[in-house]
């Protein structure tokens, strides 16, 4: 299966590991609005061209994996390549994923291809769970639970407060609201009952440790409602310790049957680095969907669609005899 | 969706509470090769018909979910029923599946109609995250540990050791194992570095607790090659403690991508009935194969060939706006 990469940032780069990684599919092209000269892949035999080239590879590539952005490139550009190719995005605003879904499936549909929105570990993996989850045991309820990972958007801010030279924040889940979900209660309160949070800051020179301790924990929404500490470190241990991409988290139903017992369903996930595991699952939606359209399927269509066949590159005579 | 159970032991019992908890199907009826005047359903309004009975409700009915034993009711059972109705059952012999799937294929193929076979959690759940963790991290290894449970095998074994008058073996996963399986280490050995045993025995009036000791420790296939502790209790406490049937595990699956950063996939059951959890997959899965079978699918599949969305009770736009 022929698979051309848009865009090449952390996700793109893990998404030529994951092809690499994958027995049956290869890395056709990379196509960038950069100045292709500028982009260094992975495995220097894979060609790069301009994102404006990409037309003349229609029919050429089985399936794009888009890897921009949510907020900018992808509410643009998924519909846009699904008038010419069968695509899988990581499409992960909650919110607008109904709006995203029917400009893609419209473009899709007119055109006769195949688009899968929405891959990745959450929305993705996560979602299949709390779907699976619920569908089993009806009568339950589903926390999702982020971290020990970094979020992008809390780090930012707290690189914004003056006196701060680097930064980095980490979501954690709360260790006592686990454990009360697992054992089958209700938890109750706000989000800082959920998860907390955790800085580590290098100071600029002469900038006041306390002042930016107090600027963070008292941030509103960032950081007020949450329990948060806050670490000072060296740039130098910074450097050495801070500098990876790891995340995870939980996705935890528990409910009772029959006459009170109690079952609890979980899925966890603890990752190295998000964006080549993101780029992992995208590569296993690309299959399912170069799959699906050589059968004919069109339209847009999320993981909630896809068959575990359809994700894995053994034959059903395999998968039953080996993994059932 | 109408449902008709066939056999009323723990499972078929399981199978009535989760129909009341599915808010879209319902029992239509309990079926037994016992009398059916000696049948208790949970719910007093489930009507109770024989077996032979089971032919004139065809048309009637539009799931039957199977609640036989794998060893000798399943595989005569499903095909047969196979050529009247859609049908959904917990065939958990892993080496005998192909066999298995072959007869009820044919006999669905010929009537036309779909069965499911080997819903349940393992095979079942377990197996679909088996699948899934290959597919999105080829590179990696997958490993399943059963427990903490009662089996039902070895529970029996002990008890036809003289002198014992009551006993129960739980399966426990070892910790070590799992952390090393979650650090992204290969486990090598035999299956005592994976799982150990716990055996709570009441003994009959006389007997000797060290030779009883002796012989559970020392018998082979069954626990030698097993950490293995066996404790002594009275009637009483046995009763009181240990007459539930928990059950649980976890499928593990760690690799490395890109540079050599860690990942690790986990997806655990922690379950107070295993034949009640049992029965709530069968009723998920039978609630797709009512669905699919009225798109005009047929012959046998596995929960390898079923959808998230095929699984739940939501509509597609419910599922993309809530769960995804």
């Amino acid at each position: 299966m022929r698979v051309a990469i848009v865009g090449h940032g952390n996700l793109g780069r893990g998404v030529e590991y994951a092809l690499a990684a994958a027995p049956d599919m290869s890395a056709s092209a990379i196509f960038t609005r950069r100045d292709p000269a500028s982009i260094e892949p992975v495995f220097p035999d894979t060609p790069v061209h301009h994102f404006d080239e990409l037309a003349d590879f229609a029919g050429k590539v089985d399936v794009v994996i888009a890897c921009g952005g949510s907020k900018s490139d992808l509410p643009e550009q998924t519909p846009q390549l699904a008038a010419h190719f069968n695509v899988v995005d990581s499409f992960d605003t909650h919110a607008k994923v109904p709006a995203h879904f029917a400009a893609v499936d419209a473009a899709a549909r007119s055109a006769g291809t195949l688009s899968l929105i929405s891959a990745g570990w959450d929305p993705g993996l996560f979602s299949i769970n709390r779907v699976l989850a619920g569908a089993v045991l009806p009568q339950g309820s589903t926390y999702t639970f982020w971290g020990t990972g970094v979020s992008q958007g809390h780090s930012d801010a707290v690189r914004r407060i003056p006196g701060v030279a680097a930064a980095v924040q980490y979501t954690r889940p709360r260790q006592d609201a686990i454990d009360q979900v697992r054992s089958g209660q209700e938890v109750a309160g706000g989000p800082g009952q959920f998860h907390e949070r955790e800085c580590f800051v290098v100071l600029a020179e002469g900038a006041d440790a306390e002042a930016v301790r107090e600027a963070i924990v008292t941030m509103p929404d960032y950081f007020e409602p949450y329990p948060t500490t806050v670490h000072f470190i060296s740039a130098a241990e910074f450097a050495a310790e801070h500098s990876g991409m790891p995340h995870g988290g939980h996705v935890i139903h528990s409910a009772r049957t029959g006459e009170g017992n109690l079952h609890s369903i979980e899925f966890s996930l603890e990752l190295g680095s998000n964006p080549e595991f993101t780029a992992s699952v995208l590569v296993a939606y690309a299959r399912a969907v170069g799959r699906m359209a050589a059968r004919g399927v069109s339209g847009a269509i999320t993981p909630f669609d896809v068959t575990p066949a359809e994700l894995s590159p053994l034959s059903a005579q395999e998968l039953r005899a080996q993994f059932l």
